[in-house]
């Protein structure tokens, strides 16, 4: 029962090479009680955690003691919980608390939550005083593995998701994966569907693993999470490392996302999780990459089996408009581009490309995956 | 009276180095209407001119007329003039209009008017969709001199002044001469302290040559006016391309600021302008330096001479709170670090450091100025 008798796994750490915007991601268990964690982050006097209503009683009290052996004060922001608060006003909220308590240059800002959090807080950190450092602690399998590398952050505008953002690079990254044991299964799920993505567009090997992880990973088998976060970032950060601005490669991430887009858009945003949205959205990615002849014919079974065994969606929901209405919402998605939409497809297991494909062509994946459902 | 008959000055160009953000600074007198200013510059559907209403009616419809060659559709967005308006509510605003008027990743903002116009427009550039390009036309002196070099970007708050911005270059900079003709008498003056600034603290040289062409600068003698603008950018890129995020040296680039946001403070902002406080202020910054020891005695009267000559205050003027408010305003100001308050100043002409000195030794500047006032 005493914590020091805990076996813990051993950290694990991604370093993040971006010249002098570099960074480490450490992913382990009960990772910020240890001192060395810290080591060579900057103090200050004031530390300011951003955390949200539901994180906040979990976790908050315990990291503002952790962080009181580092900063003269320690103060919590606490935002309601949701997309709906990534919003300028949050922004600017977090902006007259700052000034009011005083914060300087040298203030370290902590985001303490899932994307939510993490996109707000880096955009607040990039515009205070035009650049404080900030820490990130994801507590979300989802933020783990996709916003704790890539530097993108972000408030949404009532005309579209993170229209108003900056590229700003964290200090360092912890993902705890103690704090995936208080995130609901549906959630866990949704993050692992970001995880597969990266075994699809990039690495065979670790779509293979997991196909043999699936049932460990759902578990909770700390193991497992442990190895699953740290080569999704070890992907992303390999992807974004060639591409910090997102002018070519980067492109990639977006594997199922612009389908994705279009079932959230469709069915209204939150009625399904992001990860439910891109795992419906690859299903669709891979088919329409099988149809032109790009990806083998075996792989959709294969994903789709290893979707259900995660506990993650198979098929895409209809829309009330068809076919047509998912063509629109990919249309006006950012992605789309002067004329034919583009799509990133899969070359073969493990090989992603981006390719326009003329609205005729998708129909038939679309009928497919719509008629499955 | 046919404007290609017109004897022009030739163009001058600075290059701002900074690695993958670098860009040029075009010194001249009707510059935009050369194609060749354009090469190499984003084109992209829609350019976005954001202004004040100031300066609208004087250039607006020219440079839409120029743009309309560059960009499918080319947008004015106009804001009251002054720093008032120079808030997160007309950042939300052009935030606003740009979404509504579907711009997106390529559009290019061009900030047409004085520091509050490019200062704003930087920071919206920085932030709309995580960064698009602009251009900045800086129809100042002041702006030209100052904020064309250094990629400093900001709204304000009502704490405090640019606590809210970003670390953002341009794609280029187009210094019009001409548009220094339609400037008050009064804000060519504040612009020409910040140029007898970068003389003091790098250019000993340069200083002797202002000493020289004082005249000829306040009668808008164009080669003069080059010249000084030119030789502004080149010192102020030197500074800022040994320190781009503003960690060491780039503070000696505040000489004569931190008295001078005293005055500006202690009077109210907007009664004297920026560059007249600044004036004063290098006149106590160059007390303080002769009082300590570590400038020439001769430099104070020869810098007062200078000011007068170029229409600017040579002494500074007397606060309610006396030498304690001065004190205090230094003291808050965001300069200032735990304990004594560190002051830009010279140990020669064309020689600046950063030195911390405690109140009992500025008090005596403090006394010689204001009484000299």
């Amino acid at each position: 029962m005493t914590p020091n008798t805990h076996k813990h796994q051993e950290p694990a750490k991604v370093h993040i090479a971006l010249g002098e915007r570099s960074y480490d991601v450490c992913i382990g268990q009960d990772l910020l009680s240890d001192p060395r964690a810290w080591e060579g982050l900057p103090g200050g006097t004031l530390g300011v955690i951003i955390t949200n209503d539901t994180v906040r009683p979990l976790y908050a009290s315990r990291l503002q003691a952790l962080l009181a052996t580092r900063h003269r004060k320690v103060l919590v922001i606490s935002l309601p919980d949701g997309e709906a608060f990534k919003t300028l006003a949050s922004f600017e909220l977090v902006m007259d608390r700052l000034l009011a308590e005083g914060a300087d240059r040298k203030t370290v800002l902590y985001a303490l939550g899932g994307g939510v959090i993490g996109d707000l807080t880096g955009f607040a950190a990039a515009c205070y005083m035009r650049g404080v450092p900030f820490v990130q602690i994801p507590t979300t399998l989802l933020s783990q593995v996709d916003s704790s590398v890539g530097g993108k952050t972000a408030v949404n505008h009532p005309r579209g998701k993170n229209m108003v953002g900056a590229f700003y690079q964290p200090a360092r990254v912890f993902c705890d994966l103690d704090s995936l044991r208080t995130l609901p299964a549906r959630e866990v799920s949704a993050g692992l569907a970001e995880v597969i993505k990266y075994g699809l567009i990039t690495d065979a090997h670790f779509f293979h693993w997991l196909e043999e992880n699936a049932v460990a990973l759902v578990a909770g088998e700390v193991s497992a999470l442990q190895h699953a976060v740290r080569r999704s970032c070890e992907i992303k950060a390999w992807v974004v490392g060639q591409d910090e601005r997102e002018s070519g490669l980067r492109a990639i991430l977006n594997f199922g996302h612009t389908f994705g887009h279009a079932i959230e858009a469709g069915l209204g945003f939150g009625t399904w999780l992001h990860g439910e949205a891109v795992a419906a959205g690859m299903v669709m990615a891979t088919d329409l990459s099988a149809r032109l002849g790009m990806a083998p014919q075996d792989l959709l079974p294969r994903l789709r089996t290893l979707l259900r065994r995660v506990g993650l969606p198979d098929a895409a929901p209809a829309l009330p408009g068809g076919e047509d209405e998912y063509l629109h919402h990919m249309a006006v998605d950012k992605k789309a581009e002067a004329g034919a939409i583009r799509y990133v497809l899969l070359q073969g297991l493990g090989q992603a490309v981006v390719k326009a494909v003329p609205d005729e062509q998708v129909r038939p994946t679309l009928r497919a995956c719509l008629a499955a459902a």
